[in-house]
């Protein structure tokens, strides 16, 4: 049989609660928590090593763990939680049921590797809410871009925010965190355009030419790109808006210019 | 001196909180609450009726409100109400300190009045989320399109959050709701080309011609278009996903084909 906690004050589960909480245990650590089935179907097809499954049998099917068990090759252990412990993990008040403790990656720069000799790069700066890079990383999958990367981030990637509304992109995209500086030093090293999303360029989005390696970098909602970045950049660019409001979403403005680009890659 | 409420239990602003939480209650009375500046401003610029300024004086200054009546050509009846009813009231814990009791626009599709004779028009069908109707009006703006139809709509247009996410385009943007067959002999009626966004579809989006009137229409993330619109549009159209979670935002989805159809027309 399983071990079982329904005690909030067991200590096990107090660190849990800390682990949802905090990024800096998560990085102190190096573990982190995965809600939902779906999620963890993802961590597991990303190589993330999975060290406990925590679940609640009022919410979950056994049927459905020994399922998502057989998609790995090696023995996890499983704690049964109550409901009310399992209320107090979970981000979600819906009904999934399970929980996975789970090692994180390390998200260095060195550690990238390109899927295509051609590389389409995404690089956010900064983004304010857990929410944005979420959107962004779900874009970044639906177009199959290269690799993500977030230059000066305000948290850890497993932000349970972020995991949520990357739908898990979040562990199958590849993602590289850093400073503005050493991003820019990267992409300088290895000959990669660097496209600015800026509501002060000149440039429209469309005329530029996405068909060489190249990364589409885009700044904040509320202030966009620091200058940091926008005296680096091979170009700014600007998508025209005709509106009353002058700034668009950050993950609708990305995947503008980031279809535009694969538009053009694809008729070449 | 201006009328001062400092009661949860006064009448005015118990059907106050109705109003925010009622859909029901704002379709029979056509009135509504808008909460924040920006979007007060909005509207007023948008030609919406403002009948009452409601103020928590210890979050907002009498000099802004008084800025904002003189963008106006009528007078208001101000109520000043205390902190603890401001925050029942208002949707966000963030330190507006204005609300505006608003009389709403009819949104019947025979109001519509194209901007261009070459009409772009958005059509969403059922969304799921306020925060997406939010989402596609920002989009909306940004692009400059003639019209936003809302088919099957599952709340009124002036659900707190719809404005709230819209940051105020709600008022700025013209939208009409109906049923998908109305919408549908609309489009029909006055030759408007339909393109449904489907993930069945075969032809990819960047395929066609959208120089003419015509109509993009995307469906909810879960089950996209219904077969009644399925089955009525010019073509149904993808968008090429790459990756392992095969749907995009809706929002993001309905951008990335509408500055599609924008760079075809600036082509022209």
């Amino acid at each position: 049989m399983h071990k079982h906690i329904s005690s909030l004050q067991n200590k096990f589960i107090k660190e849990l609660i800390q682990l949802k909480e905090k990024s800096k245990l998560r990085k102190k650590t190096n573990r982190f928590l995965i809600e939902g089935l779906r999620e963890i179907s993802l961590a597991i097809k990303g190589n993330y090593s999975i060290e406990k499954l925590i679940i609640d049998t009022s919410v979950i099917s056994m049927s459905k763990i020994e399922e998502l068990q057989k998609t790995i090759n090696y023995s996890i252990e499983i704690i049964e939680i109550s409901n009310e412990v399992y209320k107090k993990l979970a981000l979600r008040d819906s009904t999934e049921g399970i929980l996975a403790l789970t090692e994180g990656k390390n998200h260095t720069i060195n550690n990238i590797k390109f899927k295509h000799e051609n590389p389409l790069i995404l690089v956010a700066e900064a983004p304010e809410k857990p929410g944005n890079i979420g959107a962004l990383l779900r874009t970044a999958d639906a177009a199959g871009i290269d690799a993500v990367f977030i230059a000066n981030p305000k948290t850890d990637m497993y932000n349970p925010n972020i995991i949520r509304s990357s739908i898990g992109c979040v562990f199958t995209t590849q993602i590289a965190t850093g400073t503005t500086q050493e991003i820019i030093q990267y992409l300088t090293a290895n000959n990669i355009e660097m496209y600015g999303a800026a509501l002060t360029a000149s440039v429209e989005y469309q005329t530029i030419n996405y068909t060489k390696p190249c990364a589409i970098i885009v700044g904040t909602e509320a202030t966009g790109l620091t200058n940091e970045w926008l005296q680096k950049t091979t170009k700014n660019i600007i998508i025209p808006m005709k509106g009353v409001i002058d700034s668009m979403n950050v993950s609708v403005s990305a995947a503008i210019i980031i279809f535009e680009a694969i538009r053009q890659r694809n008729l070449k």
